[in-house]
């Protein structure tokens, strides 16, 4: 007895024992009114101090798992451990079908598995090792030592008031009219994105959006139901003719678009054309969900206004959008800029479902935006992944026979490549070769996409990258030999 | 010109201007071509030092708004600052059924509205004053300088594996066969709740649990559609007999218990009902939902099992709890412990939806669970709640005339006064002489708790419990006597 306790570093002694006894006590394994071995005999037993036994049997007295008697010892109380009869359900049969869905279009799950030694072009997140962590630490001591307390306890549905002053102020520096405007702060884009289809009145049933589209929001677009159209992109945007013909032609409840550095396809919509489609839709009346992606990221060129700054004080803009792949996405932290009357009842959703967002990660982040840490960051991370964005390119022009790349800077490159090719095969064999990326075909919103692919370059060293590139082009080139 | 640049501190000087001259410019106040100031002329007008112009001139050329001419100075970019005909559409038409539900039902909209200067009974959030904010600080800088890096980044769905394999070990502690079982850490308990609703199949879109129960897991219920049947609470739980004879009668989804320290009432569910219970619910192979609330607050007594131990090996309880009542609900984690298959489908739905709980608050948790903290901070707690426990116990026995007092501890009492008296009057009373409590209507599963009220006393001081049971007490009574 008692030989099979094991100490495990970095944890106080004392609670691992009382742990241990613990579960002795709750599965049966030391019985009702047995004796406990006096506090010397079980830390001589043990090889820790008679003190550290001592406060392990307080607090399990205290917790009225053992009882003292005087001049006895300590004995095990009577504790229930009682099984009910063990049933077993099927948990298959009692989950409904979205969940299946959700299971099914979980890429996470059932994409191709890779391991850290292969060259993975899948991720766009940003790469951890630009993060300032010490100006991260800095920031949060600086907040905690202003409201330690006040940031640890509830907050509010809404978000965190100077977070949301914050990133007000932040919106009407890029242009956009935020009179009559609010800001919910939701636990990322996805949850954003999530809340406002579970917001919105089901009318036509029906999304238009760009094809491709990133798959996060086409996967939340099908568990909400909806029918979903997409466009086709060209390299300045979407194509504004075949959208007018759409809109023409159909009802739709909401247009879902991302402006710049588009997933997947890297595209920047151009000023001329976020003109022509915002009086598209204001002819039609039809609000706009806009994803502000990696707007932050543009390394250089002209100014671009967001579709929400060109609204005005029109009111059919939802702007959403993050920080994640720029900055800390482990602190699950985006926000949704709209109008007044429909943030006050986002909030309500909100506050339902998750109460609110860790006020410790927006606070935290504030304070490093505030202080100004941001802006420092935000030079280093574009000059890093500009120059592996030219190098991406670079090298793609010169190993892979592609139809056509697009990109204009962020974190990935899009490819497509001759009609015929499939980009899922292609994958198969550059796997075997230690090479993956992610097929085009997630992201399109019909089965037209089995041709292409996104290569995310954002998390690669720069050799990773070169390497990695010649794989997959030297691999295409083998099964377009085979097929001639 | 540039005479309302006004200086925040706390900001970096540069960081301001610059955001003050692109607002300028992207609204177009700033007209293209338009020269800008000489750095030297623009430092002395706004009592900055040149350097500071100096960058921030450099920040905007970077951005593309400013251009540069040799020996001419700098000048306003070609901004498109065109807007779109401006839409004003009408939201509160464009959400859904549900939406409004979420929003009548919220209570921090339309409850009592109750200023600082006022003593309220309404919270059970745990009193900040108690958090020991140093130890969190040591475990977050403890964590960073491990993994700074990766806990910034994107995490997993199902939760920061340290935490994970904590919670699991915590549960098997508590006495849960944790074989085939496994975890998914969410946004807090009502992220759990949420997401078990959206993904169970709704068959007879019925649940049963206690009357009254929880607010936040009634909405829930409600905005998922389903009707709800409540069995009366009796001083050691649940009228076991009406449980019996609605489960012979009825057909339910499932069963949603809170055995310890019920909300609202603050009844612990003694281990006799629980192994009743059990057998029932074994029985009729009925789900259960069991809510893990304030477990862990147990002032002293004997041990008792949670109904998750109670099943052994059986899968059909589903655990969700949270620390969320005793520590630092400001980071919102919880946790939900099932079985394996059914945590596979969650997880899938959780990825869908929020992607994953922030990796930063997951992960300091554990290092302060990890550490020892957490032991050393709820025996704190524990004493300082149960003397407020006795002391507003012992004054609502004194001043307050009820038929009936629950709450064996915990945050919170619950008192039914008698039953031709409305709470919600005696509440608009008592607000008048500065003072609010949460009506018990809001918790009933039926019309049956106008007559109830629910005291939360964790964040009061005890003149304030004392003082604020007084004037309920004395409110009352002059009501009970008008009505004679």
């Amino acid at each position: 007895m008692f030989n099979d306790f094991k100490i495990t570093e970095g944890r106080p002694v004392y609670i691992q024992l009382k742990e241990y006894l613990k579960r002795m006590i709750t599965n049966g394994h030391l019985l009702e009114h047995q004796k406990l071995p006096s506090t010397r005999e079980l830390g001589s037993l043990l090889s820790i101090s008679r003190n550290t036994v001592l406060t392990a049997y307080a607090d399990l007295e205290q917790e009225g798992l053992i009882y003292a008697v005087k001049g006895k010892g300590n004995f095990v109380s009577h504790v229930e451990i009682f099984k009910s009869p063990s049933i077993q359900l099927n948990w298959t049969e009692k989950v409904n079908e979205q969940t299946f869905l959700a299971d099914e279009l979980d890429l996470m799950k059932h994409g191709v598995r890779w391991n850290k030694e292969m060259i993975s072009f899948n991720s766009i997140a940003p790469d951890e090792k630009l993060f300032d962590v010490e100006n991260f630490k800095r920031a949060f001591l600086n907040r905690m030592s202003i409201e330690g307390d006040i940031v640890l306890n509830y907050g509010y549905a809404k978000g965190y008031k100077p977070l949301i002053e914050y990133l007000l102020h932040y919106m009407e520096i890029k242009g956009v009219d935020t009179r009559n405007k609010d800001v919910l702060i939701t636990n990322g884009f996805t949850e954003g994105l999530d809340i406002i289809l579970s917001s919105l009145n089901k009318k036509s049933g029906r999304v238009i959006c760009e094809n491709p589209t990133n798959d996060s929001a086409l996967k939340l677009f099908r568990l909400h139901g909806y029918e979903i159209d997409g466009i086709e992109m060209e390299n300045d945007g979407v194509n504004v003719s075949q959208l007018e013909t759409f809109l023409s032609k159909k009802e739709y409840d909401f247009a879902y678009l991302i402006p710049s550095y588009h997933n997947p396809t890297g595209i920047v919509t151009s000023s001329k054309k976020r003109k022509e489609i915002m009086d598209l839709f204001s002819a039609y009346q039809l609000p706009i969900v806009e994803n502000g992606f990696n707007e932050e990221l543009r390394y250089s060129g002209s100014h671009l206004a967001s579709l929400a700054s060109f609204a005005g004080q029109g009111n059919h803009v939802i702007y959403i959008s993050s920080f994640s792949k720029i900055l800390f996405p482990g602190i699950r932290v985006g926000w949704i800029v709209a109008d007044k009357e429909l943030i006050y009842y986002l909030e309500s959703v909100k506050r339902a479902r998750t109460i609110h967002t860790s006020t410790l990660d927006q606070a935290v982040l504030y304070q490093y935006l505030n202080d100004g840490y941001f802006e420092k960051y935000i030079k280093k991370a574009k000059s890093v992944y500009k120059k592996k964005y030219e190098l991406t390119v670079h090298y793609c022009k010169q190993y892979i026979p592609f139809k056509r790349i697009t990109g204009d800077g962020g974190l990935h490159l899009f490819i497509e490549l001759e009609n015929h090719i499939d980009s899922g095969k292609l994958l198969e064999k550059c796997y075997q070769k230690g090479v993956v990326f992610l097929p085009g075909n997630v992201f399109h919103t019909d089965s037209s996409g089995n041709h292409t692919l996104r290569l995310g370059f954002s998390r690669l060293k720069e050799r990773e990258i070169i390497q990695g590139i010649k794989i997959i082009g030297d691999t295409l080139k083998i099964i377009m030999e085979a097929k001639k």
